[in-house]
C-alpha cells in the first residue's frame, strides 16, 4: 500500500495531533481500564453474527491447555454417545458381535464401537452389517478423519502461534536517573527462546479538563531512553527520563492518579525460533506507580564460571529510594498545546 | 530489493504521476465497476492453461464451508464408488466376508469395504485375499492417508488464512466536519478478535474529459484526517476533509455520479492472534453516497461497569443532517494538472 | 537489525558503488547467463555435507506433482518389499492367517500385510503373533504413522509455499515510447488468484574492457516509468525510458549482444490468498530483444457486459513498428565513471 | 507500531549513544563471551515456571533429528509399558484373543495391544471386550490420535521453521585492502536452497578502562564495504575496511585480545523456497583473528561448461600475505567520545 499523500491541509494536521491511538476520546469514565494488564482490551460487543463470534478455531487456539483437553475430551464423550443412540435406532443387532445379552451391554458396545470407528482404529471384534450400520460407521469414520485434521490443525496453530512471553514487573516505578528522574519498569523474557530486535513504545493517557468543563481523553508518547535493542538475553529497565519536555513532568503519583493517567506499553519483537514478529501490550494505571524506588538486580549470585544467571523471580523487586530534592511535584494542568504529535507513521 | 534509482528523468517523472493504481486508463465504461463491493476485481481471464486455472488447493480454502463439505461428501461418495467398481471387476470374491449371495448385497459390502479401507478404519469383517484385491486395497489405503493429509491440509489452511473481517457501512456520507464538509464512512471489526496497526487508504477515480474528447479514467488520492490506528477497539469513522485543496472540492453527489465517481478503500492492519498482515479492499460508487448525513452512535445504552459496549448491527446507521450554506456544489471539470501524485512507493 | 552507520568512508563509498548484486565481477565469461529464464542461478556446488546437500524436505516441496506421487509410490512399494523380506526372517508361521501354502503366497501375505501396518488400515485377517513379529508390526505402524505425518508436512508446504506465477513475454522489445523508445517486456498473472502491490527492478549487466584490457562484468539499474502498482488484475507492461540518462542510450540490439547484456528481471509483490510476499525472477539476454516491435493488446474482442477480458495466450504476441530515426544505434564504450550507483539498500 | 517521538532530550540523546545492543554494559569478565560461534548466549536462567522452562515443542523442534526419533521411540516404548501395566491392572483377560498361558506372554499381548491401539492400526487378533478394557482402549486411541497430531504438528515445524544454513570461515582475518587494511570474514549458503536480500552488519565490543579505572563494555558498529547483496549464488567475503574513521585503526591482534574485542556478526536474509525471513549470528573473538593472511580462491578448478562451480570444502582456507608497512598496530587508549552511535533504527 503505497498512496501517498504529499501535501497535507493544516486543518487536517491539527485534528491529526489529536490522536487518539484508536480508543476514541469519548472514554472518560475515570474507572475504565483502556488496556486491561494481560493486554486486552475493555470493549464488549454484540449484535455480531453467531459464527463471527463463535469463531471456534481462535478460541481454540488461545485457551488454555487445561480447557483445551477437556473440550476435546467431553467432544469425543458426546460424539460417541450420539453415534451409540444412532446405531441403537438402526439397530445393534446389525453389529456382529456386539453383546446383545441386556440393554446395557448392548449400548456399552454401540458406544465402544462408536469410538473404534471414530480413532478408525477398527478392531472389527463388532464390524457392521447391512446398509444402515454400514453407512453411519462410513459417515464416523469420516467425520472421525475430519475431526483429527482439525486437531492437527488445532494443535500446530497453538504451537506455531507467535506469542512474546514477557513478564513485566508489578508495579512501574519513579527513580532517580542521571541528574533528574525516571519512569521505569522492567521487562524479562519468560521462555528460554529468543526475542531480537525489540520495539518498545510508551504512550500516557490522561483525563484532561476542557476550556469549555468537559473531560477530554488525552494521550502523550514517552521519550525513552533506548527504545530499541537488538537482542534480549537478559533483563531490561525501559527509562523514560522525566526531562522539563515530558509531558509528566513537574507531576507526583497523586497527580498522576487524579488526572486518571494510564501508561500504555506496547512491544514488537521478531521469535527466534519460527522468525515471526510478535506483540506484547500492557498498560500501568497511575495506581500501580511507586515513587521513590528502584529495581534490584536480578543477577543471581553464583555468577561466575563465564555464564550469567538470570533469576526471573526478581522481576518485580524493588529497594526504596529517596528521590531529589529537585523533583518537586505539584499539580499544574497539562496544556493542550503541549501536546505532541506522537505517532505519525 | 533494494535496487534504488536516485535520479529519475523528467518524462519518466511525468508518465509517473499517471498512475492508476494497476486498473490501466483504458477502463472508461461507465457501467463498469473497477472493484467490487466485496473487494474483488472486474476482471475476466482466459487462455490460462487448465490447471493454472483450477487451483483446487486456493478454491477449496476460500470457498465457504458450506460447499467445502458437499465438495468432500461427493468426493468420498464418487472415490467409494469407484473402488466398489474396481472389486467387482477383480472379484468381489477376493474379499473375504463379503456377502456374495445378490448383486445387490455383494456390490454394497465392496462399497463399504472400500470406505474402510479409505479411512484407514479397517475393522477385518471383510478383508482382501488374493494378489489383485490386496494390491488395490493397497493403493487404496495409500489413497486414503494422502486425501486424509490434504484434508488437513486444506483444514489448517481455511483456519490460518490471514483474512480481516471488516465491516464497512453500506453508505458513504458527506457530512459537516469542523468547519467544512467531509466524506465518510465506518469500518468496524466483524470479529472479536483485534486487529492492530491499521492504515487506510483512499482514491477517487473518475472519469475525465480530456481536450480531445475522449474520456480518461483518473485516480486521485484522498488526504484523511487520520490514517493510521494503533488499535482498532471499537468503530471508526474515516474521514476525508473536503477543503480547497480537496479533488472534490465544489464537487456534490450529482457531479460525482455523472463523472462515474468510484472510491477505493483499501485497509492493511495486522491480526493479532497469528500476527500476520491483512488486508481488506472495498469500493463506494457515487451512487452509493448519501449528501447531508452523519453516522449515529454505535455505542449501546447499557454502558456503565466501567465497560464500553458496541453494537456491530448500528454500523451503517445515519441521521439526516443539512450541509452547511458554504457548501454548494458546482459542476467544475477538474483539470488533469490538479491531479496529485498520490502514490509514490 | 538496526546497526546504521551513518557515515561513510569515501573508500567505502567507492567500493560501495562497485557494486554486483552478489554475482561477483569476475564472471565474465560471455557465454554464462548470470540468470536462467526460470529464475535459477547458474553455479554449481561442492563439498557440500551429504544431508546439507540431499535436503529432502526442500526438493520434495518444489518437485512437480508427477514426480512427488512417483516418489512417494515407489517409496512405499520399497518399504513394504523390505518389511516383507524382515516378517521373512522373522518367520512368516507368526503372521496369524498368512497362507502358507507356497513362498510366492507367504511372501505375498507378507508385503500385503506390511502396506495393512504401514496405512494403520490393520484389518486383522493377518495379525502378528508372538514377540518378534510384533514388535516389527509397532515399530513399522509407528514408522507408517511418522511417515504420513511426513506426508501431510509435505503436502501442506507443497499448497501453501508462497509462488508468484507470473508469465513474462518471451521476448523484450524495444519500441517508441513518448517522444524516445523503450526497453519494454509484459507480465500477466498466470493464475485466478490476486497479486497486489507489485515492485518491479530492473538492473542491466554488461561486459565492459577496462582500461587494462580486462572484461569486467559491471552492473546498472534502469529506471522505470513505472515501478510499482497496488493492483494486479490486468496485464502491466513495464517500460524502461531510453533516454539520455539511461546506460542503454545509444545502443543497438547489436551493441547490446557484443556486450553480452543481460537483463535481470526481479519481481516482488504480495499473494492476497495467504498476504505472503511472493519473489519471481528472470533474465533476457540481448539475444532475447527484438528492436522495433510493439505489444499488441491482449483484451479479448467480447469484452463488454461491464466486464474485461484478459486473454493470457496473448501475452508475447508482437506487431512490427518503425523505430524514431532519432533512435541511431551506434557502438559506444560505456563509461565506467557513469555508472549509477542503484541499490544503496 | 508507529508512536514516533520527534524531539529527543539532549540527556536521552547522550544515553543513547551508550547503546548496548542489548547485553549491557556490565558483562566485563574478559573470559565471557557475549555470543557463542553457533549464536546462542551466555546467559543462564532460573526460576522460570516449570511449563516455561519445559517449552517441549520448541525444544523437539530445535534439537537434532537423531535426538528427535531417540525421544519418539522413548516415549512411543514407555506409553505402551503405562499401557500394558494399566490393561493388567484392570484384568488382560478382558483382552480378547490375548494368550494368558503365562504372565509374559499376556503382558507380552496387553503391550502389543496396546501398540495397534496408539498407533491406530488396530487388527482386532486382540481386541477390548467389557466396559473397563474397552474404556482405557477408547482413552488410548484418542491419545493416539493427540500425539500423532502432535508429531505431524512438529515435522511441519522442524521442515517449515525458517533457518539460514550459513557457513562462516573459522577465522577472521586482516588482510590488505585496497590502499589500507580489512578485517575480513567468509560466508557461504550451505544449503542449495537460495537465500535473497542478505544484509550483514557487524559491531565490535570491547572493554574499556573507564576514568575512574572501572571496566565497561562498549559497543563500535564497523562500516562495511558492502553490507547487502539482492543474490548470495556463491561465497561473499564481507570486509570492514580499516581507514582512519574505524575504531580497528591502529590496533594490532595483540591489542584487540587485551581489549578482549569480539566482533559480533548479525546476517538477515530471505529464504527463497519459503519466502521467509532467516536470522544468522556468530561471532569471532580476537583470538579467532589471523592478522596478515587473504582468503583462497573458492572456485573450482573444473569451472567452463558455463557453469561456475563452488567447493563449499574451502570455506576456511586462507594464505598467508604481508601487511603493508603502513599498517604499525599501537596500543592506543580507544576515547569513549568516538563511539559511533550506530544502531539508532
Amino acid at each position: 500500500m503505497n498512496l501517498l499523500h504529499p501535501k497535507k491541509d493544516k486543518l487536517v494536521e491539527a485534528e491529526e495531533k489529536r490522536r487518539d491511538l484508536g480508543f476514541g476520546t469519548q472514554i472518560n469514565d475515570p474507572d475504565t481500564r483502556l488496556l486491561n494488564r494481560d493486554g486486552s482490551f475493555n470493549v464488549k460487543r454484540e449484535g455480531g453474527g453467531f459464527w463471527s463470534e463463535l469463531n471456534i478455531f481462535n478460541r481454540l487456539v488461545v485457551c488454555s491447555w487445561g480447557r483445551f483437553f477437556e473440550l476435546i475430551a467431553s467432544f469425543y464423550l458426546v460424539l460417541n454417545l450420539i453415534f451409540a443412540g444412532i446405531y441403537e435406532i438402526v439397530g445393534i443387532e446389525n453389529l456382529q458381535g456386539a453383546d446383545m445379552t441386556s440393554v446395557r451391554s448392548r449400548l456399552m458396545d454401540a458406544f465402544f464401537f462408536s469410538s473404534q470407528t471414530l480413532t478408525t482404529v477398527g478392531y472389527g471384534r463388532i464390524a457392521p452389517i447391512g446398509f444402515w450400520a454400514s453407512t453411519v460407521a462410513a459417515v464416523e469414520s469420516l467425520l472421525g478423519l475430519l475431526i483429527f485434521a482439525l486437531a492437527t490443525s488445532l494443535l500446530y496453530g497453538r504451537f506455531s502461534r507467535p506469542v512474546a512471553h514477557i513478564l513485566y514487573s508489578d508495579k512501574a516505578i519513579i527513580s532517580p536517573y542521571l541528574d533528574v528522574t525516571g519512569f521505569m519498569f522492567r521487562i524479562v523474557n519468560e521462555r528460554a527462546n529468543q526475542l531480537i530486535d525489540l520495539q518498545v513504545e510508551v504512550a500516557m493517557s490522561i483525563l484532561e479538563k476542557q476550556p469549555n468543563g468537559k473531560l477530554l481523553r488525552r494521550y502523550y508518547g514517552l521519550d525513552l531512553e533506548r527504545s530499541k535493542v537488538n537482542f534480549f538475553p537478559t533483563n531490561w529497565t525501559i527509562v523514560h527520563p522525566i526531562t522539563q519536555t515530558s509531558p509528566m513532568f513537574g507531576l507526583g503519583k497523586e497527580d498522576l492518579v487524579k488526572l486518571d493517567a494510564e501508561f500504555l506499553i506496547l512491544i514488537k519483537a521478531t521469535e527466534d525460533t519460527f522468525n515471526q514478529t510478535v506483540h506484547s501490550r500492557t498498560s500501568y494505571h497511575s495506581r500501580e506507580i511507586v515513587a521513590g524506588a528502584k529495581f534490584s538486580p536480578m543477577f543471581s549470585d553464583k555468577e561466575g564460571a563465564g555464564v550469567v544467571t538470570l533469576d526471573l523471580t526478581k522481576i518485580s523487586d524493588i529497594q526504596e529510594v529517596s528521590l531529589s530534592s529537585e523533583y518537586v511535584p505539584t499539580v499544574k494542568e497539562v496544556e493542550i498545546g503541549k501536546q505532541s504529535d506522537f505517532f505519525i507513521g
